[in-house]
């Protein structure tokens, strides 16, 4: 049975006896209305550590102004189950109050390569990430973390936070888990209408059209962004925000396909922004 | 026999060793050039914690472009052996290459409070020194770290920014420590030449009277700070760099003395920056 903490004191305690007890704690931060993406954090999670613990937080410090906090979806209840079906101890699920309190005022804060790609597009996004990881890591001062790599760049932008502070956490990233007609698993998808949840399969499309041309040895960045802004510009009912092909550590825009490359994307699908990316080696 | 340490690893192994047996972790980070008033912070540290660890490390990211990063004093041998009459069994001070490798990109920064007193002097200083402390924090996990009240803004920034992002340790600010002249004690002073090492005397002078005149029972703050202007325009010398009277915990100035006050003071006496304080409670 799952047991829900709402409180940071009751947390670190529960931490803490289960630390002098030699247990090892995995943990997987999410913002809940958890999907097949996220149990798929807590089941490796599982298999990694002796305990689980899951955050439920829809963190208001990494939305901008006109962003989509107040429709965030949220369903703790049914988090809950899957939560406990991925094989999770507990779910730390705080209050924004509790979180950050009256007069808060500390702000953690990577800079480079906060500033390409999302970080472009959402001022101030990877500040309020950073900072809510930063604190959700000092209150269950987890063994190891898991991230999906649908984030691609809040995955490097938390391991190079982490690196930098000298954190004593391993992050592991972990693959992105598709629906059956290759669209990225997202909380948000469940506001995409049916026509726009139809148009936004072009997204994975464009990437995986890219992919098999890399796999048959096309390496000319240009070349590939075409091909996915071609693919893409059928649907007229999506406004493309960025395409990028980056160096997966730097985030710095590559000419070629050659070491770790990061090929994401973020558009406005409807009134929902979706992102995805594939890692490409070559 | 004080142990030196000069790296993250072999730091963070040793913490990991000491904690597995059981031991409580005293933490006292310094830039060095130790005088009594670190040492009355590694003796209280050693009373109430098994194992203490001194960080040695003059913080680059805390001077401004033009102060005295340069000519602030060093002398490792000397600390070393300062540190281990103390009581403390490890020293840890690693490079400026091991704290900031090249890339180095994160900062932990507090809002509101810092802009005041030497913040306002000193713009970066506080995000400086919040910075490299929850990087220390990261490292040395202690149970408890030791601040002196010299510094009385640094203890409320820093309490800010572990209360903010709910570290798990307990800072304890320690007593200022003075020469039997009543000059706070610095690594600094040794920078001052023996005339305006005299003319400093006024800083602590002019802060006594005004704790006198407090005791008497004045609670009027422009009457105390008059007080100890004029006192400090005594010595020609010296250029006031701010003269505050203000609530101890928001550093928002006070028109009257009411709860718990910080009355500090910073100065320029010849080419060394000297700052000193007193704390009253009313």
């Amino acid at each position: 049975m799952v047991k829900m903490i709402a409180t940071i004191h009751e947390m670190r305690k529960i931490i803490e006896n289960e630390k002098q007890r030699g247990k090892t704690i995995g943990f997987v931060p999410t913002m809940g209305y958890l999907h097949e993406g996220h149990i798929s954090l807590v089941k490796r999670a599982k298999a990694e550590n002796d305990v689980v613990v899951v955050s439920i937080f829809v963190n208001p410090t990494q939305f901008g102004v006109n962003e989509d906090y107040d429709v965030y979806p949220r369903d703790l209840k049914r988090d809950k189950e899957l939560s406990e079906a991925g094989g999770a101890e507990y779910i730390f699920h705080p209050t924004v109050e509790e979180m950050y309190p009256n007069g808060y005022q500390t702000y953690v804060e990577v800079f480079g390569i906060t500033d390409k790609l999302c970080g472009a597009s959402r001022p101030g996004h990877f500040k309020g990430v950073t900072t809510v990881v930063n604190k959700l890591f000092q209150i269950v001062s987890p063994n190891k973390a898991y991230f999906g790599l649908k984030d691609a760049q809040q995955v490097a932008v938390i391991q190079k936070m982490v690196k930098d502070l000298n954190m004593n956490v391993e992050i592991v990233p972990c693959p992105i888990i598709r629906e059956s007609d290759g669209l990225a698993m997202s909380s948000r998808n469940v506001n995409l209408t049916p026509t726009d949840r139809q148009a936004a399969l072009v997204l994975s499309r464009s990437l995986f059209n890219a992919k098999s041309l890399i796999e048959a040895g096309t390496r000319d960045a240009v070349e590939l962004f075409g091909v996915i802004e071609d693919n893409i510009e059928e649907e007229t009912s999506i406004k493309v925000d960025y395409i990028k092909i980056v160096d997966f550590e730097t985030l710095e825009e590559v000419k070629e396909i050659k070491g770790k490359v990061l090929i994401a994307l973020a558009a406005k699908v409807g009134k929902v922004r979706l992102i995805d990316n594939i890692i490409m080696e070559a």
